[in-house]
């Protein structure tokens, strides 16, 4: 399809009353996911009950929960000694759970900071009283850009990392060398965006507002020989042992996330192709905005180039009354949740992988016209 | 209206393709609410994405998370010094919570043991070292009836009870009497299934799905001196001083979850009339069947009848064949969830706020028609 104008696209979303979602997160879903929900609310695979109804204990159920962890296992070639696990609480839980069940007695955690979510991440190792290590972002530049050369304490009971930053819009594409110290990642917001090897992680965890579903659960995916560190002595649903032992099914787990996840999961494998092809997508979708930026008198990108994320595309415009005026006229355009993140301002287009690419297209017209016009 | 037979009653729900759902949790919601959720799905107010997409920052979302806390205040006359709070975990991470927050230095935690919900409160207070003092329920009784008469140690920093016990359908009619401690109430099957006097209380929680929602949160009211007790040491998402300060969006909530219990309140005030109404329809509901139980000769109620649950009522027949082929015709005639829990077996039926009478009077006459036929 050749875009000529907005125009051309936008009439097709007028139609349907959609607007172009640009959201950090709680972010846009694949529609035909959404429609495919609505149009079984009522009675969940015939059982005369909606998804919200059914017993999490049910054959119908666990086919879900099933198919989603398969799924998972699949898209991500995750061999054996990893599991899958759904928690509540959110990233932001896991922050709290990670050095709770993974600092080693007498060991040092360390972890990469850059950025808000991972200063969070390292607040909670020190509530709790860790020998924390920060490897911390390149001085002087703010967050907008990542740490190049670093040393890892080989004592280091885990390496943690953000592996792409919402607010800035950086992201690793190399992971850091842990240095032989098992990694440890929030892939919140790039989680299934790409491939990649996951032998050297310990532990995974997205929450799954960004890529995955609705919120209100975290996708933790744990290898077995991390699961040893687990204190006996923590609370029963503070423990990652618990939610191995019991499949996720220790207590009643939200069941609409994960019916919802499943169908993205299912989109991701059965439309896209797999996570080679998101990647491909993606990957176009963010050069289509960073060509704009780049071309750009008026947009200025705000990661360095080398740094610069797949899924965030960060950017300012020289001062705030003309970012007002570009925001608001997006919005009369339907594209939504452009503003920056409230610490920093600015702008950013979340392109997470269910984004269109003609919703990018758009975007990137949009951009186009309103430097011509201004 | 009159009812003659289960013919009558049955047409209609075959026609909505809709089952009578006597779950014990996920469980029915309001064909209403349902619909509502439906029909928007893909078109939140007009903002041109679905309830799942939306910011929880947003002026869309604030208004919901707004009007859930106000018509929760308003059906249970909250006065200004408790605050509601919408947690992720459900009712098994309060029971880590509760007391990690508000166990006082030096002093013993009570807890009323009336079945498996509060054992596996008590489970946690031990877990994390606390003196855990325990009034148990009647002896030789197997939960089937509630303590009466026990003395509470007045240092006690709160006593814990579960004002519903799902499992053999026993209920508090009259709360406990605390002797001047805080109480602290697990009710998550009954609560805003009548109205109550909220002033002994310190604490109050309900994992969503029986009366509210999806699963995926509880609601948790807690009064402003017991704030006062949180140790600062605690992991940030651990702290119900984080969700009071942040109104329950120091991260992502569950938006999803919340949206539909806002939905199922608004049913509750305006479509029910609130609490004193519900409780009505409540008790009409649960002496429909057990009128059955207690006229029959098949029929075996497994509370004391001074015990009885509106919420659960659990019966058994003469033997396990019988069980057997009364929940499978049950079944065949549209009638789910009517299996007792994995741990005792028998049957039990739900009759959750969203039940609506005529499926418990369908149920009522099924179960007269089932007696006569055997």
């Amino acid at each position: 399809m050749k875009i000529e104008s907005l125009e051309d696209l936008r009439e097709d979303f007028i139609g349907e009353k959609r607007v172009h979602i640009f959201n950090a997160g709680p972010a846009a879903l694949p529609l035909s996911v959404l429609r495919e929900v609505q149009e079984h609310f009522l009675n969940f695979r015939g059982s005369g009950m909606s998804i919200t109804e059914i017993s999490h204990r049910s054959t119908l159920f666990e086919e879900v929960i099933n198919d989603a962890i398969d799924r998972t296992r699949r898209l991500l070639k995750l061999s054996d000694d990893y599991h899958v696990l759904f928690i509540q609480g959110g990233a932001s839980l896991q922050f709290c759970m990670i050095p709770m069940n993974l600092a080693l007695p007498g060991r040092p955690v360390t972890y990469i900071n850059t950025g808000v979510w991972s200063t969070k991440a390292t607040k909670e190792a020190h509530v709790q009283g860790k020998d924390v290590r920060v490897i911390p972002a390149p001085e002087d530049t703010d967050f907008s850009s990542l740490p190049t050369d670093f040393t890892v304490d080989k004592q280091s009971s885990y390496l943690h990392f953000t592996s792409n930053n919402t607010i800035k819009g950086t992201q690793w594409q190399q992971f850091p060398d842990a240095q032989g110290v098992p990694l440890i990642s929030d892939m919140s917001s790039d989680f299934m965006s790409r491939p990649f090897d996951v032998r050297p992680f310990g532990l995974i965890y997205a929450g799954a507002q960004k890529n995955l579903g609705p919120p209100g659960v975290a996708v933790v995916i744990i290898r077995e020989d991390m699961l040893k560190r687990v204190p006996d002595t923590l609370p029963t649903m503070l423990k990652y042992t618990t939610y191995r032992d019991k499949k996720s099914l220790f207590n009643t787990p939200p069941t609409f996330a994960i019916y919802v996840i499943d169908l993205v999961l299912t989109w991701l494998e059965e439309t896209i192709g797999g996570l080679t092809e998101m990647e491909k997508v993606n990957k176009e979708k963010a050069s289509l905005i960073y060509e704009v930026i780049d071309e750009s008198e008026i947009y200025q990108g705000v990661a360095e180039v080398n740094s610069r994320s797949m899924m965030n595309v960060a950017f300012r415009l020289p001062d705030e009354k003309l970012e007002q005026s570009f925001l608001a006229e997006a919005g009369n355009n339907g594209f939504k949740g452009l503003r920056g993140h409230r610490s920093v301002g600015g702008c950013r287009a979340s392109l997470y992988n269910a984004v269109t690419i003609d919703s990018v297209k758009s975007l990137a017209t949009f951009m186009r016209e309103f430097e011509e016009k201004s």
